[in-house]
């Protein structure tokens, strides 16, 4: 039987659900797998962290050459988080003719062509399936399931924290501070929540994801990133009445002028399986020219669905003969004959606070039409706190025109405020 | 680059479809995969068939032999469907070396030991991706993703005949004949539905996916079976009313005690992921003991989601080193180690037409006790053709006790009969 020897990076919420896995399930994998994996190392500072979880004191190690030079690792589980000391140390096990698993979406996002590059010259394998969407296959079925897919488009759900204070905030009216206090009490969200309710967490996957899908690098500085932290419980009400749903949706589309990227609060229509993705339950959703409309679905984080990833990777990096990388050209920066489209097009919700006067209505609406904008749906909502308001649905426009259209409506004699203006697909 | 040569047996729907993916991505296949696949021989009588879809005369062959002994093809794809000549042409691909990928659910739930068996001795690959749920890529999931876990069960929704019944009847109110009448209009159901309405077909991927969940063989014999056509638009309504969409489910679990294995119509709570798989849509929810629950929702038929399916077990099977085979023991048989649990633990949705007299109620729910059923539910009522009518919602309880109290209640004055039975998850 083929031994597998296996390091750790980090003992964390993942690290030490990997080990947890990995530990009670080295019978089973012997079994069904005929393979045994055995941890030979972790590296980890807090020795009595490793020793509570059930490493023999010996396999504790503080200093990553300790590791590279063990004969009995084969695999290196990198599980830190952030960049430094991550990269250096997935660098120099690479370079230890080590393969490596890796969770770290920031490390693979910005530096996966050189983390690959690596890899390739040392003939090891690299797999990030955790990475992204926790448990969630949806890295390999890109790799080696839709394959044979030109992908038209890729939108998800792909962050945990924001799904759930969402759904809380639709389900129970609560407001977005109470929520992500609640979250913070509950470890769904961090003491600084700003990765993941400004985006930047779901920006990161959907660089890796959509890169993935449209066979080119499309790095994170070029996803356009609306965090949730405005979205209000009137616009989900509201919203709400005209049968959508909110969601913080990861989108890339690839159209014939150009691909175009983008994490924002989006109004989605509530019988989409998206829609329906509720709390911390994640989901992605692609479709390929052949295959149609595709979702995967789990849980997005958490200790044992993200070690699943990992130790699916573990497994396969040991049941499988060579190692294949990307199916397109990992670069530093994208392909400068890649276009990137900024003027993307979309339906809209806007919500503007007006004077209950004559003719504002008429004023608004000519307004959306001088800008070349044609509406899909008016509602006059009238509450107490915000006064008469104009809920409007738009059909698909510019992105510019909207931002023109919406300057001129705050203009306007009559109008107090454009309140919100929320995407909608 | 290399060259990858591809034969076809059949041009059917899918086998039209892999055609037609195969043809159109060429250079794309080229330029992303670094493999040229070309098809190099199509099996089919129908020749004005093949020579529409384009392919050059002297590539369309009569005699399996002609494919077996052509010296270009690597790949031999068997999309026939039935038992023979599928199997005798895939075996003897098998024994000329080449790799088979298939679609053949049939073939694969009732002989994939012998193919198995053939294909390891000649050091070929087999791939049946296609075999289960059309575009959803669930085998490979299952394989090389969620390989790692200990799966406590599999609920499906991989028929697409009857789950396209069902949703009309649902939506629309038109009887069980109407709809079936419609969907063979469409193409959408044979025109000897049996196999689709009555869950052969269901039966052979259950048959299929729950030998790879629970890694060791399930016989479809094994698979207790009912079909949806004694379902009313009643039991649909009344069900609808108490929050439960009815849906063909597939399942497997696996508990302490055994396994259990079946398909039948089945009432699921609206909120559950499941329950919003409408149309021809499928789904493949599964729950592992650590990625705990994913659920992997798409086309589960057609011409392109089938062939993407085909398509990606042949750039798999190109572009990656050696072949794997099944993780468990594939035999003809089960295991007789294998414990199946036929009486199986349900809740159970019931419609009792009854007289209109006092004490009517208390006797039915007596029985139930009777036979240690406890109820969660009951609503009375009375509609024009049924007259009254007690609905009831029993919490789980065995396959055994419900029989044995359908009959009790059946013979009880008062009483005019049990009209429905269908089991709750």
């Amino acid at each position: 039987m083929k031994k597998v020897g296996v390091a750790i990076l980090g003992l964390g919420i993942v690290g030490g659900g990997t080990y947890k896995i990995l530990s009670e399930h080295r019978e089973f994998y012997k079994k069904t797998q005929n393979i045994d994996v055995v941890v030979e190392n972790v590296l980890e500072r807090r020795k009595e962290r490793a020793i509570e979880l059930g490493v023999e004191p010996s396999k504790i190690v503080n200093d990553m050459a300790e590791i590279c030079s063990n004969p009995e690792v084969d695999i290196v589980v990198e599980v830190m988080g952030g960049i430094e000391p991550a990269k250096t140390f997935v660098l120099s096990a690479l370079n230890a003719g080590k393969s490596v698993v890796t969770s770290n979406k920031e490390l693979y996002c910005k530096f996966g062509h050189e983390l690959e590059k690596t890899a390739k010259k040392n003939n090891c394998g690299l797999f990030y399936e955790a990475s992204c969407v926790g448990g969630v296959p949806i890295i390999r079925a890109l790799l080696d399931n839709l394959q044979g897919n030109v992908f038209l488009s890729i939108m998800g759900i792909i962050n945990g924290t924001t799904n759930y204070i969402l759904t809380k905030m639709s389900n129970e009216g609560s407001s977005y501070s109470e929520v992500l206090k609640e979250a913070q009490k509950l470890g769904y969200a961090e003491a600084d929540p700003t990765s993941d309710v400004e985006g930047y967490d779901a920006a990161y996957k959907l660089s890796i994801l959509s890169s993935m899908c449209f066979r080119t690098k499309i790095p994170y500085t070029e996803i356009y990133r609306e965090g949730i932290s405005r979205i209000s419980n009137d616009d989900i009400n509201y919203g709400k009445k005209l049968g959508y749903a909110i969601k913080l949706l990861a989108i890339g589309k690839n159209s014939g002028s150009g691909i175009e990227v983008r994490v924002h609060p989006t109004f989605i229509k509530s019988e989409h399986p998206l829609a329906n993705v509720n709390d911390s339950y994640n989901a992605v959703y692609v479709t390929g020219d052949s295959v149609e409309d595709v979702m995967l679905y789990g849980r997005g984080a958490g200790a044992l669905p993200t070690g699943s990833a990992i130790v699916g990777d573990i497994i396969y990096c040991a049941t499988h003969q060579g190692f294949n990388y990307s199916t397109f050209k990992n670069t530093e920066f994208a392909d400068p004959a890649t276009k990137f489209v900024k003027n993307f097009e979309s339906a809209y919700y806007l919500r503007v606070c007006v004077e209950d006067k004559v003719g504002v209505l008429s004023k608004v609406t000519s307004l959306l039409g001088k800008h070349g904008i044609s509406v899909a749906q008016v509602v006059q909502e009238n509450d107490g706190t915000n006064g008469l308001q104009l809920i409007i649905i738009t059909h698909e426009t510019k992105e510019n025109s909207v931002k023109k259209a919406v300057d001129d409506i705050n203009a306007t004699a009559g109008v107090a405020n454009v309140a919100s203006v929320i995407r909608v697909v």
